[in-house]
């Protein structure tokens, strides 16, 4: 378990901890000899402890290191708008697997954009925070939201060194084929050429042909995720999942 | 959408649902000229109709052939006994990826052992059944429970040419340099070393070191799945996606 702070929150030697962030490490009961991290959203952990000040909300720092659960890689996600359940388990599991964001957009087949589109992205960045929290990330995960189909895929072009379209009616370009040539297959070192992937899914319904032809214009690599059929909120955390395999981040 | 139906009651030209299935293809108002797909749930897919017969629980066989959407290799997951949502996740999101049967087993530090394990199983069977139906599987992957964590380990070392032992403490060897060694990385071929791959994944608590030394003991290679920690159904679905992915079944 970890928290986070915001940057103005972090002086020199000591870190202003959130009420609520207070509250819960007292609750941990922890001993003066025993440390939490602090993590400032930008990659850098700080080793606290409190009792060195009166005031609880006052962290003081022990030491401070790179986070460790950073991957080399920027990998974001373009998710079409999906019914509840199905979002929240996106944002989780790709929290956990390494996503540098999420960005929400509307496609022709969605069939649950929300009526207060605000409310919903504040909600999944509570997940994506807690997710954060608890399995080792040194950034928060930004949830947001891109509209319409057309302007994701351009905001998705040209955010990304490799843009990864995935349709689940392709059936010769394959996803391993596509990462096998762009990231070098070497075992001991951790360089890799594309540093930004966007990788865009569809909705329940699948993508509509239009869109599918509106991506291969934009030069994007449209490809398969194999021959079972994919829910839409699975789709995103599998083709996560062989990037951060595919560059070592696994 | 497909349908299962048992050995028994296929023949040569004609399948007989079950009331429940039968109900099921009446209620999508199917046109004479529209099929459907029934599968033995051992690899073979039939194509169907109906009104060929006065009863609507027999199925005409337009044409058999063999299910697409199996992988080439056999993943079995051994998944610590978890709590409710966990397990129902994990058993959905691994027949999606192809596993070929999850079985369950106690681990020391398993916080929600079921009093009623047959009752369990059953449910997470409906589970993989329904997944299985939605995901183009052709078979029903099964659940079952293995019991104690040493018979566990017995079990999952002989039905397996490779045996994975997912560690969170793991810090040298990855499962990219495992599989890599295992499998051939032809692009072009599908032919692999292993045919049988055994993964195993511990509870939200971890394994105990005991634990882990007992699975050294037994030449499991034991692995890291990354720097992030990942929550305990996550786990298994993405080392099995990594298995897929390396042996081109995705």
């Amino acid at each position: 378990m970890r928290f986070f702070a915001e940057p103005q929150d972090i002086g020199k030697s000591r870190i202003k901890l959130s009420a609520e962030d207070s509250d819960h490490i007292r609750s941990l009961r922890l001993r003066p000899d025993e440390h939490f991290v602090v993590c400032d959203g930008a990659g850098i952990d700080y080793v606290c402890r409190l009792g060195a000040y009166k005031d609880d909300r006052i962290a003081e720092i022990i030491e401070k290191h790179q986070s460790r659960g950073e991957p080399t890689i920027d990998c974001s996600l373009y998710i079409a708008y999906a019914k509840g359940a199905r979002l929240d388990y996106a944002v989780q599991k790709s929290v956990e697997l390494g996503t540098y964001e999420i960005v929400l957009y509307k496609s022709k087949r969605c069939i649950a954009v929300p009526n207060n589109i605000p409310k919903k992205i504040q909600r999944l960045q509570k997940i994506a925070l807690e997710t954060a929290k608890q399995c080792n990330r040194g950034i928060i995960p930004k949830v947001s939201s891109a509209g319409e189909f057309d302007i994701m895929l351009d905001i998705a072009a040209a955010r990304a060194d490799l843009a990864l379209f995935c349709y689940e009616r392709e059936e010769d370009l394959h996803l391993k084929s596509v990462l096998e040539e762009q990231f070098s297959p070497n075992l001991a070192g951790k360089t890799t050429d594309a540093k930004t992937v966007s990788i865009i899914t569809g909705p329940e319904g699948g993508f509509e042909p239009v869109e599918v032809e509106l991506a291969k214009s934009k030069n994007f690599n449209v490809i398969s995720l194999g021959k079972r059929i994919l829910r839409s909120e699975t789709a995103p955390v599998v083709a996560l999942t062989a990037v951060m395999y595919q560059t070592l981040n696994l």
